[in-house]
């Protein structure tokens, strides 16, 4: 099997950089990338009492919620690029990140988002040259699956 | 005009303490509540930089949004329901809204989120007493329309 | 105040013939148009037994509720290409028409769908070069809300 | 293993009398059950020129995509409910299914609507006293995913 830019450790090294310390929010909620499978990827984020809904009931807001899917959706739509339509070069391929915007997306708040780690995976089900479409999966640490979610993004949103 | 449980100071300023300081993650955010009129409700956040999901275009990350949206349809509810069905005191006012959760919830994204300070209000479409629909709206203090939402919460959910 | 193609009577026949005629589901289901402003479009839809969706109660099936949204949303977005970058002709702006797709649709079912008439209106609220955006409302012949719609649209979906 | 009432040829009969003949708008498109299976329930619906959306291209209309979506979500929260929380008799069982309504739904058209017949199925990822969410999938017969959806459904609207 030939190597791919996505094995390249100098790519998954900037996109942890990226998405772990340099997007402001992904990093002050915790997001961390733990797969960077095209067909499996895989961010996770722990409990913490700043991620709390409801101060009596130890959920996490519905609002993390969204916001760890809608990072894992963009995290997915790049690996699935990396992997159809690979760059020459790892700035190249990280360019496409900027590029891309969330059209839409819509959470199914399915279970209390009680535990102490979640993890959220993802599935393209569309990568266009202009828009692509993922559905999203949160689950918590004893596999209960908290939330689904759908997104549409806008791929290089410069000239859109 | 009778004076409703909406214009009670105990009531606005007990829901401010529960939105403001008490929900830790509205809390992080700087979620501020701006109106009670429960025809136009308005909360409203103050940029920063953690708030950003893209380090070099200074836009609000989509998540923040959706948090701020599902926040505001939440509290324009238990505005719509004191208007509607007023408790006797303030406290079993409060109750419901720790009964309500969001069944799920749809962002979509117009314009890059970029201010100094957000606006978001809503309009509650229905008002059943098992689920609430409702519509989002927020712009920033230039007046434009960053991105609306919709959302459905369950309500009483405690036997849901 | 100058003519636009929008006031154009062939292009309003033309629109017509296409929409209520030559598209076959939207002939199968009725859909009439009703207002060319592209600030106010409407379309409508009258209620007959096939159309629903509970034999006993006399609503609408939800899954016409989508299509009449559906199809108002795309009409809404003609309109508004119409009036923001008009075309030289008639059969030019037609064009634009056939290469609209819906990226996603959501309907929010606020109230049963009974009525003898049901009418659709939208707001545009994105028009970019490639994805446009819009909200959408059914009420029925009494004025009550029946439902809402959120829609993203690919514009241009040759190449997409 | 022992019989339970969706094996029941008299449920299954009632069901298909129910979805296929007397909701007026699922006989107008054709709809037909395909699987009674609760973990893979699927119908069907055969292409025919009155469900075009494109009278060029051939491609189903979005709205029949989200009227067969809406109704597959339906059948598959009543097969559930059979499975999970199985009544005395087929009557009590199928009274479930006039008291279930849509609260909303989300469709992500992937792919044109074109193909000679689709097969939709669902996923359900909730089943509440109150609140049901379902994921659903339409393919066509080569296989290819046209749309993805997701509905959140209220039981028992009697009282709601």
């Amino acid at each position: 099997m030939t190597k791919t830019i996505i094995d390249n450790p100098e790519f998954q090294g900037m996109l942890k950089h990226v998405l772990e310390e340099k997007i402001p929010f992904c990093h002050l909620l915790g997001i961390k990338l733990e797969s960077f499978d095209p067909d499996h990827p895989q961010i996770s984020i722990a409990m913490r009492e700043q991620l709390l809904g409801n101060f009596s009931q130890g959920m996490l807001h519905g609002g993390v919620i969204a916001s760890v899917l809608d990072s894992m959706a963009g995290f997915a739509i790049l690996l699935k690029m990396a992997q159809q339509s690979p760059k020459d070069d790892v700035l190249s391929q990280m360019k496409e990140f900027s590029h891309m915007s969330t059209i839409d997306l819509r959470i199914d708040y399915l279970q209390p988002g009680r535990g102490k780690k979640f993890f959220a995976t993802a599935e393209v089900t569309r990568l266009g040259k202009r828009v692509a479409n993922v559905l999203m999966d949160l689950r918590n640490d004893s596999g209960d699956r908290i939330a689904t979610g759908a997104a549409a993004f806008m791929l290089h949103t410069k000239s859109s």
